[in-house]
């Protein structure tokens, strides 16, 4: 028997990825009930302390008066912060070692794609010219990562024992080994003019909105490439465009952008200098997700301990 | 003042690269004389004991009556074996662990671009189809590697630190951690049956040519996808075509052919699926190459050792 109120689910998905969730949910935590918003009654919207949350709207969440805190099932809770008023409840985020090593899977596929220079045989190959192109060695390739965090602090490290040269830039002072850690201004202009390939794996907040723009992106070293596994709106989709198309950067392989889908008429899509992914980096995994949010719930059930909140001042 | 007798370099490259190697091996032993074969006088020739070649004319090693062993600086020498007549020297190939180290990154590299499904976003970018595919983890995905040898062990290595399911194959029994090691006809079965991604590091030789051909590719599981890093000719190209157009072989990425440069006629360079490289996944490295050499001519001067030979009959 089921004595705590039960847990809405709150998303934007449509009906069958709802269900999907729904079974794994409940299976990774037969003692509770979860169902979807909707069904929940007046009374019971009342008693939810919890809510487990898919891109939900905001304003869904308004009608749970008594809500503690919410757990999202994506890593990145931008659009959660994004509300008019202040939220009355906390943010949980998705951590998740299995998303952590997608996403390290990720950039060292797609660095890889880069290094070897994959972009230019496959244009070779459409034209059937034989050129090989000069090797260069990964201990000669400098990679930089923008965002020492869950994702960022995996990647770089997969990075370095394939033996890239790998730096690291974030707000706070870090240290890794074998990776050389920058932060603050002075950091991310050494991170921009020095990286033969820059990855972004920064949240989105109000400070790293339109970060890759301006006088950042003019400072990127002059052949560089760019990999953007974050969030579009991080990036300046307009000046990029122009700064692959002078050349500057050479190449950029981008999985978030301002509008997803991205747009069918979207100048990207045929872009030669730019591999379009519909944002595939590291989608998080219903059944291990659905074990990390159980686990979650079941400490604060029973011990009343609830996992790092996000901050919404600093917005990540 | 050098008193060994002269070097004969013996290759089939052009005059800028032959001087490149001249250099980098004069360098690497500045004790030694090196000299292109042309420059030595009939004395000289007499004289030589050992011959650093790239690709020669074997007609030219028998211009060389003494010589004990020839030292190939590519790590391939199927060339040097296919003389009508048997050679009265020993063949010694590069055995170089920076060329292991950059075929590993290979073989990860374009591993990676099949396991997360590169050809298949590429594709969908060129009609504008925003479509995430099923990602499939590492750990459930098969990997086989055809040769364990200097390279295929290294590659394997890469690979299961990855986090795939590897296996490899040799001609006699060998043990790794984490890699399941088979070897003879049931070992083939076994890992043409299970792989979804095929590596092929074998050597070319006489057992080895047209392996993956009739019943072999044919026991190729449903769906797989080949890497060719070796030889082209281990590989039946037309059979190849065939599986690739059933859609059996799902996509080949394919670094070596049976005639190089790939004839610009070839249908490989504008099949769907096929990924034509210009023999690029572990080129040699002068300088890294050069130093080997050296120490291996070093030792022989000093100690009268040999390095390990080819052996003529296996033909590796
Ligand atoms: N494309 C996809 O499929 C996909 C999948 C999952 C996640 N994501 C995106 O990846 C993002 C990162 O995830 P995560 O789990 O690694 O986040 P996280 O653990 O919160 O780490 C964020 C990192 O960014 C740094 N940072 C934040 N604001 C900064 C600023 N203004 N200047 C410099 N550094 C700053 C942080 O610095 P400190 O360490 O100093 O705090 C931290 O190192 C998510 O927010 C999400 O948008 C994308
Ligand atoms: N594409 C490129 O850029 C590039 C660059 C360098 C090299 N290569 C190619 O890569 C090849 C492999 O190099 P390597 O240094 O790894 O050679 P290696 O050290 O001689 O290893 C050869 C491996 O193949 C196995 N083998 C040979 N004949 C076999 C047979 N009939 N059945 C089953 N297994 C067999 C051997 O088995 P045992 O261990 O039982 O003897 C060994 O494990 C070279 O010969 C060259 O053609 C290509």
């Amino acid at each position: 028997m089921i004595l705590t109120p039960a847990i809405p689910f709150v998303s934007s998905l449509d009906e069958a990825e709802e269900l999907i969730w729904l079974e794994a949910l409940s299976q990774a935590m037969p003692d509770e009930s979860i169902l979807p918003l909707r069904k929940l009654t007046e009374n019971e919207r009342k008693l939810s302390e919890v809510a487990i949350v898919a891109n939900p709207d905001p304003a869904d969440l308004q009608t749970l008066p008594n809500l503690v805190w919410v757990h999202s099932v994506w890593a990145g809770v931008e659009k959660l912060l994004q509300q008019p008023v202040a939220s009355h409840y906390s943010i949980v985020r998705l951590i998740d070692p299995e998303l952590s090593r997608v996403m390290a899977e990720a950039v060292l596929a797609w660095t890889l794609f880069l290094h070897r220079d994959m972009p230019a045989y496959a244009r070779q190959q459409t034209k059937a010219v034989w050129q090989p192109l000069p090797y260069v060695a990964a201990s000669d390739r400098s990679v930089g990562i923008l965002g020492l965090g869950e994702l960022g602090r995996r990647a770089a490290q997969a990075l370095s024992e394939q033996g890239f040269k790998v730096q690291g830039w974030s707000r706070t002072e870090k240290r890794m080994e074998q990776v050389q850690c920058l932060f603050g201004e002075e950091g991310l202009e050494q991170i921009l003019k020095q990286s033969d390939i820059l990855v972004c794996l920064l949240p989105l907040t109000t400070t790293t909105e339109g970060l890759l723009a301006g006088d950042n992106l003019a400072k990127i070293k002059p052949g560089a490439q760019l990999i953007n596994f974050a969030r579009g709106k991080i990036v300046d989709e307009d000046m990029l465009l122009y700064e692959l198309n002078t050349g500057r950067i050479k190449h950029a392989v981008l999985d978030v952008f301002v509008y997803e889908p991205l747009p069918r008429s979207h100048p990207f899509w045929t872009h030669p200098n730019i591999t379009v992914l519909p944002h595939i980096s590291a989608p998080t995994t219903v059944q291990s997700a659905s074990k990390i949010v159980a686990q979650n719930i079941r400490n604060y059930r029973h011990l009343s301990v609830l996992p790092d909140t996000v901050d919404t001042l600093l917005g990540y």
